[in-house]
């Protein structure tokens, strides 16, 4: 089922852009546990829209109600947590023009075509950006369970508009040394370079895209499996629930292919009795199962397809050739509201993986 | 589970290296089906070992044996389909040793913090490489069902050891004009200097990675889902199935990052009543959900872990720094192998898929 | 997951008895499909609590407040249909007392094992009735959807505080001459005498059981699976998720076991060119697979435990034995309002087995 | 997927009465388990066909072939562990002629329009008894983990042909005061009237039905869940994939529902300290959960339907009716034999269930 995420910490995600609400149900949340209210309001206010210059002045208020879940004190209580977050009051739109003409780089097509045309256009339908809030929601939860496993999660914007942020040390990532802000970065002057080029592009009616890394340190080693349910293949089911994914890589990644072995191998060394490597061009991740050291993925997110400039497309009912202009206010660049979704979407993979390898705690002796 | 991949077509996948046999299971082929089991062979013999200079010397037998699923005629029967793949002897081996000074770049570290010691060391055990046969028998069915859908797939090695094939049409790839041979590239001159480069690192008792770029085209628009069953999310953890696999991305993949959105975006286009996009810049998927044109995946494997250079590992049993020197054959080269092995994880996810989308298929009306 | 049910038509419940709202989330409804929402009130209204001498005097609203899942037009979209059932105001109690002294025969005790004393007790939290009415939402839409297949599910009460209603002709049961009313039977004079026995146990403080019986017609042969996924096992996995259901049987049930195989076995015969059985004692299901015959199970329900005579019980706190005096209204018999609820667990199931078959429906040739 | 059961201890079986093998393939078993092979073959010795007067003739070795999933001391090793049975050489027969008339009472008929007449007909293809054997493995191993956690499971023959064993406590069975034999029952009496039973109903051509009780004592206080994952849906749907079954039932089961809820309900008491209940009339089930009293659950068995006596069956060819007389030997009780059978499908379910609560073991606090 596609709205799910999680074997284990399992959520499901609902809605669409312009239906009365979205939300999230989540199965799997530790009986016992109170939640801190205001880390998650702070963890989704970095989502929300209109927080900065790259992202549209839409306002959403964004607030999860808590729907069941909790007893009456306001600890889970077993049964599933459910949210929603009420969608406000959207501007009348001719909806038929819009299902006639799909814009280009979005999934109005091959919605439509899935759906028999009765996807919701409205706002992006199920297909819309804000679909990530309840992700974030939950992403939130999963964060503070981590926490309490000596789990930290973090990413940073290691590329926007074809600018580089400084090298990190994967071995040994300087989480501490991310500027605040929405462009979290170990430079700071690379991020004042980034927002140049995004007012540049949106300035041009164009947008730009960017890539994510994201960082879990504290994991300890043996976790996760071989073959399809490696933590490899957990994440990245994850990541690709985030629209506008286009790649996925782990430790080194792409660059790893250009290597030899010899270049490639992390040595191990023994460390006050915990076996380490040296370097960590693998990302935390051998055979599926973690080493123990950090784990890092790279996420590529493409140009935001809403473009201010006039393009090429068709009318499906007239079976021609026309051209579309996007009104509307859209982001330039989702980079920004993106880097929490990602940190979501590894909490949620990861705390998955933990309530998993609990099944295994006790090995046979 | 982690040894499973499909929800509709799907493959249970056993064994070790080195226990009597390596095998799979299938569930959800079509009843009546009679494969045609020369075709499985000819293409699992291009997985096998010893097929060409870039492979190790091992020789494989490799015959599947039909366990159960057949009725009287040699036709699938509704029950799964398993088989096995009887395991040569080996040679006897030191495995407390092997145990003790885990191989860089390789599961065996993790392994024995996952499986508190008691995983199977010899060969690789069920991390081996050896496991995609299974895979490729799993994939070759596919293929024939898929087949006959109007559906074909094949891939290319784009990149081997820094050396980059032609390009390739996105929008109407030639697959035909692919040349035979354990390395398929456009130009085979291409292929040349690859073979090379192999050599040359063997010789240095070292190894190469490189980039598969897998294509299927026939695909019919408005298949998968959005979110996290998105056919990038299927495909991708099928994928990261196979062993030494570090990264997956679709359409331009991470150099849509570098992109603008006027740059990225594929312009649709009305072709004979038929919705097209002239570029192919988006690899035929958008918000998950095929869009007719061709899929595009590219896949990015590491070099070869096992090396004949000494390296630094350490003793866990001692706790202390040691150096390891792998013995045995190895591969300077997965990528020929790994090539069918791509085809087939796709071939398995994609009929997983169809399947998936005929429950769909009398849409309301 | 445990609040879920189904593979393809699948349904997650949420909520609890004195969350702010109980609720579903609908997975797998065709798009484009715009319920009949009279039907849904009136269906879901057999249910409601009040409606009849039987249940309790307490009054719920119980509109269904739907969340996300339809287009502009009021259609499906393909998106999950989320809805919600506000709860109303609950009168204040003394949770602790209640968390204390377990209430006999009810989930009290293994809830505060199994969630660590954090399980939500107020009106029985999680594990109350009240959790049927999403059930019965979920299924009126399934019975609509099965209704375009041809397809009727209808139950009766055929036994009730060992009061039995007359035969039913299982090859050929007789729907419409059900009578209407909380207590559908064959026979009206019958249903008059249950109804005099609920009042009696009423006014001596206490409650009875009886057995649900219900019927499928219409539904095609050769749906279903062997082992696992057989028609019994996915109808019974449903039932049970029922509170108060004690067994479930198929056909003659535990009738059968006392019958030798000459009495048992139905015998075939040929009805214009139709497979048909003379008798129906296989209740419709062979090796888990519909035969074309009507689809007979009967469901076990015990009495309600919630009665006001005093009982004994223990103090969880003092680890000692006390005395429980249980207030409040509680239905000395659900079996009115149960009806519905296994018609709605029976739907859910066999649409979920009608989508299933679909992806073999176009079978090999 | 059918043929899979469990969702962490969890098995997938193959195979067809007259493949080359039937067989299984098991998840979840912990890595480092040295299973006691003698231990595992006794069991499946009990299963055994031919082992008494009352089954069939036919001679299986049934000896289980390890296919995969131990190291090399003969543990598991986390991998998938593997097995196979090689089915015997089989008469061959006239398959055309079985396809045609389909045999009352038997999945022949289902079976063919299901699969679209592709179904393997010979000796009852996946349909057949035979692949209990796998069952009987799989519950042998976890019968083994099981007693590592202090819960021991044994079932009786409760009835048979319409003869009951006398009573067993409910709250304290009397396992061990059970007599050896095909028919465990308490008073070895009737374990002859029943042995005369069905001497009578085979020297008439007939068969025989009856009920089996199965206990599982030692189960802690807290294992389960509401709704759709509690302990009889997850019992329930295993036992159902044991041919023959058509009704399933905890505590008192159908006979619960003639009872008042004073009557029903089972009152609390402290002993030393720990809650029991002074009867058992719910099975050590509440709400899903375990009480931690014993688990009691009885299984209608259904009389074998291949008589020798002739029956009414159709010529699905011909369209017409026709006369069916089947030969060869069949047991004229299966009971003996569904005994193990029903131990393994607790069995099975049990550990799962124990694997899934070792996720939530470290409660929040």
């Amino acid at each position: 089922m596609s709205n799910r995420i999680g074997d284990n910490y399992s959520v499901l995600i609902y809605g669409q852009s312009h239906a009365p609400s979205i939300g999230a149900v989540i199965e799997g949340l530790p009986a016992g546990f109170k939640p801190d209210w205001d880390a998650v309001g702070a963890f989704m206010a970095r989502r929300a829209p209109g927080s900065n210059a790259m992202s549209t002045a839409r306002k959403e208020a964004d607030l999860p109600e808590i729907l069941a879940g909790l007893n009456e004190n306001g600890e889970t209580c077993g049964a599933p947590l459910a949210m929603r977050i009420v969608n406000g009051d959207h501007r009348s739109t001719d909806y038929a023009k819009l299902k006639d003409v799909p814009r280009p780089g979005h999934a109005d097509y091959p919605a439509s075509v899935r759906y028999n045309s009765a996807n919701d256009i409205r706002g992006g339908g199920q297909f819309s950006g804000r679909l990530t809030a309840p992700l974030c929601f939950a992403g939130a939860l999963a964060l503070q369970l981590l926490e309490k496993e000596g789990i930290r999660i973090r990413a940073r914007v290691s590329r926007l508009a074809g600018i580089d942020d400084i090298e990190m040390d994967a071995a040994d990532p300087q989480l501490d040394a991310l500027c605040e802000g929405p462009l979290p970065v170990l430079d700071k002057s690379v991020a004042e370079k980034m927002t140049e080029a995004v007012a540049q592009a949106k300035s041009e009616g164009d947008s730009v895209g960017g890539l994510i890394e994201c960082y879990a340190v504290g994991v300890p080693a043996g976790l996760g499996d071989p073959m399809f349910d490696g933590i490899e293949n957990r994440l990245t089911r994850t990541f690709f629930g985030i629209p506008a994914v286009r790649g996925v890589e782990f430790g080194l990644g792409f660059k790893a292919a250009d290597l030899r072995g010899s270049e490639h191998n992390d040595a191990y060394r023994m460390e006050d009795g915990t076996v380490r490597t040296v370097t960590n061009r693998h990302g935390g991740i051998l055979g599926g199962i973690t080493t123990g050291m950090p784990i890092i993925a790279r996420i590529a997110i493409k140009p935001t397809p809403s473009i201010a400039k006039a393009q090429p497309s068709v009318s499906l009912s007239e079976k021609s050739n026309t051209e579309l202009v996007i009104s509307g206010r859209h982001d330039p660049c989702i980079i920004p509201r993106a880097v929490p979704c990602v940190e979501a979407a590894m909490a949620i993979a990861l705390y998955d993986i933990i309530l998993e390898s609990r099944k295994e705690s006790s090995q046979w002796t």
